[in-house]
């Protein structure tokens, strides 16, 4: 059987979304990381009631529970009051906390106010956790089997004690179950349906798939598990290898790589510089690129030729085409991608041109008609249409990363 | 008796790390702001047994449940089952549910898929609330006098669909409390703290201050509660206008809008053109005044001069003052929003170039050292020298926010 695990975070600020519940999120990812998962996670605002029952249903169902916040020296604080009804012992002036509560404010040359000495008044018969990087200190309670795990709600001093105290503990409890071993796989240029359809019948014994729409991409978590740790990997690897055949030109990353990361490191690897010419996208592409720290090595310049006067004087797109084709067309992406090469001197040119919409279209070039052109020493110019869909920013988005495609492919075939 | 109300988000890559939780954020922070509050959240994986349970705990405790996820076409898509077998109705394909998705599939001129057709199997007897931002339908149950709103995970229509069919659903049963009315009201230019003490000894009795550091702005949410909806908003008129007056120069809206959309409804009052000239934020300028449905009316161009050659080259920027004061520095940016400003034929020109790191910093010039020139018929040439904190990203963020702002500046100087 598996090890449940419960995370309960407190407080009125994360349910009127004042605060993003950064400590589940973080605590997930480092569970999963361990081979470890939350099952379940509850949020209750500052009440009693709402505390205590939260405790007894993740009691009921879960083998360890973490709790965040309600530490403080404030009325709204009601963790450890809650806690010590809920396991039926009542609260005590914990000696041992006290002591850390004084060290710490001797420390810092400050004297203790008496509001803190509420902070070191504990459920009876608790393990203190000493916290070494604030004022609250945390502790560990059993009831009927189940540890439960309190720690103060400020993210640096959960985290610390997340990994001082918490994770070890769960490992140890946890011994001699399942490895579990973990990768985010991501693809563009398939719907969900589409990624699934392709995968489908590969789920089986050990295997976990999840699938994720992140616009425009679709993620997958992949989750392998085994007797041991090795056996995990290697199971995790076999699976990888079928899912980047299966998908084959959709699979950009298989370590949870941005695009943009990927592009940078093909390009420095081969040694190759990139240059842009936006319209409908309007920077992004180039914003996008730039993300990326050193980007500067490979990256030259970047246009953004919003009207039809600046394609024609800074990147010498001939006025003929422009009247001949219009701006949204083959030709004029095909100059543009040659003229921003040319300007700035570097060995790849990409540009686009389409319709963000909301307004713009037409019959035959309706809102969300792309025109993606390249021009490069190994591949010449060339390029493509397309045609999306959603909102402007989505399709400013969905663009961008078509066009950052494109440049990795000429990329990948250009050993 | 208060209104209880339970958000139950589901997905593995909630529980793991992968995904923050936007959509309980985005819900907590819609129910406050309509005087309703979110009293219970919980979370679970993709598990038909733990969503079960955690619909079981919610009808125990809540008058109204909100739903979101598990409502894709693929194989851990449980939520139709889960509720299916909660309610103990059984699915059924629901004809209203599969009309709107094949609507949906032909209006894009693609074919619906076989998989697809899970998506319109809903529990019988349900009422199904109608997609119109994408392609899973929700819907909403009843079980034991709690009312279930199921909706799809998918932040879009998540969000949509909550405006359509659950605030207003809410909103009718909660109805006969006190009248509550909000306002977001953005912030720049000053720390939460900044805000705060600004801001201290405002509170009173009917008004709520929530504050919530939205990098690199601060945002407030201000809510006003009256016996009726005209007394809570003429409160708040007040509160706005005192807010606003004590916050002088770091208000841009009182009404949610974005920085970049308020840019551009003074560019267009004013009949204005602007173009861009971009070293640190790489396109992030651009990218974020085109984000704006028909920013190509004052948004003529943009550069990214990420070379010095581009600087000289295209912008025009002297050679002399490159070597002389670095490219990070004040005449740079002022020759670069002075180039641009000519090269587009714009009346607002705006130049950024800094040191966005990691790499890069020097003692005289640190990481987030940033230059901002601009050049305009009204205010001539100028430029102003910064220093921001925080990753490479936050950098460029921090750097576009400035840069929007002082032109806003200009503007509003500019009547």
């Amino acid at each position: 059987m598996s090890f449940t695990i419960e995370i309960i975070t407190t407080g009125d600020e994360l349910m009127t979304g004042l605060t993003a519940d950064g400590n589940f999120f973080w605590a997930g990812d480092i569970l999963a990381s361990r081979g470890l998962e939350a099952a379940y996670h509850t949020t209750v605002g500052d009440y009693m009631e709402r505390i205590i029952e939260a405790f007894g249903i993740a009691r009921g169902r879960a083998d360890a529970v973490i709790v965040s916040g309600g530490l403080g020296p404030t009325d709204d604080d009601l963790t450890a009051e809650a806690a010590a009804r809920f396991l039926g012992t009542g609260l005590e002036l914990n000696r041992e906390a006290l002591a850390s509560i004084e060290a710490r404010y001797r420390k810092r040359g400050r004297v203790m106010t008496e509001i803190n000495r509420k902070q070191a008044c504990l459920p009876k018969g608790c393990t203190v956790l000493v916290n070494e990087w604030g004022t609250a200190p945390g502790w560990r309670s059993e009831s009927e089997g189940t540890v439960f795990y309190f720690l103060p709600g400020v993210p640096r001093d959960f985290r610390a004690m997340m990994e001082a105290y918490v994770l070890p503990g769960l490992e140890r409890a946890a011994a001699g179950r399942p490895a579990a071993k973990t990768r985010l796989v991501r693809t563009f240029g398939l719907p969900e349906s589409g990624v699934a359809e392709r995968l489908a019948g590969m789920e089986r014994e050990g295997v976990r798939l999840g699938y994720r729409a992140h616009f425009p991409e679709v993620h997958l978590r992949v989750t392998a598990y085994g007797a041991s740790a090795d056996a995990a990997e290697s199971l995790l690897a076999e699976m990888t290898d079928d899912i980047t055949a299966r998908l084959a030109g959709y699979v950009f990353s298989v370590n949870g790589e941005t695009m943009e990361e990927v592009l940078g490191g093909l390009l420095r690897e081969r040694g190759l510089t990139l240059a842009t010419a936006e319209s409908c996208t309007g920077g992004l592409i180039a914003h996008r690129v730039t993300n990326i720290p050193g980007s500067s090595e490979y990256f030259l310049e970047g246009v953004v030729s919003y009207s039809n006067e600046a394609k024609e004087k800074i990147l010498g797109v001939p006025h003929d085409a422009l009247v001949e084709h219009g701006a949204v067309s083959g030709p004029v992406v095909e100059a543009m991608a040659r003229g921003v090469r040319k300007l700035a001197g570097s060995d790849i040119g990409v540009a686009v041109s389409g319709i963000a919409g909301p307004g713009g279209g037409t019959p035959e070039k309706p809102v969300g008609t792309v025109y993606i052109g390249t021009d490069s020493a190994s591949h010449g110019a060339g390029s493509e249409r397309f045609l999306f869909f959603g909102t402007r920013e989505e399709i400013k988005l969905a663009t961008s990363s078509r066009a950052i495609m494109t440049v990795m492919q000429i990329l990948l075939n250009n050993v």
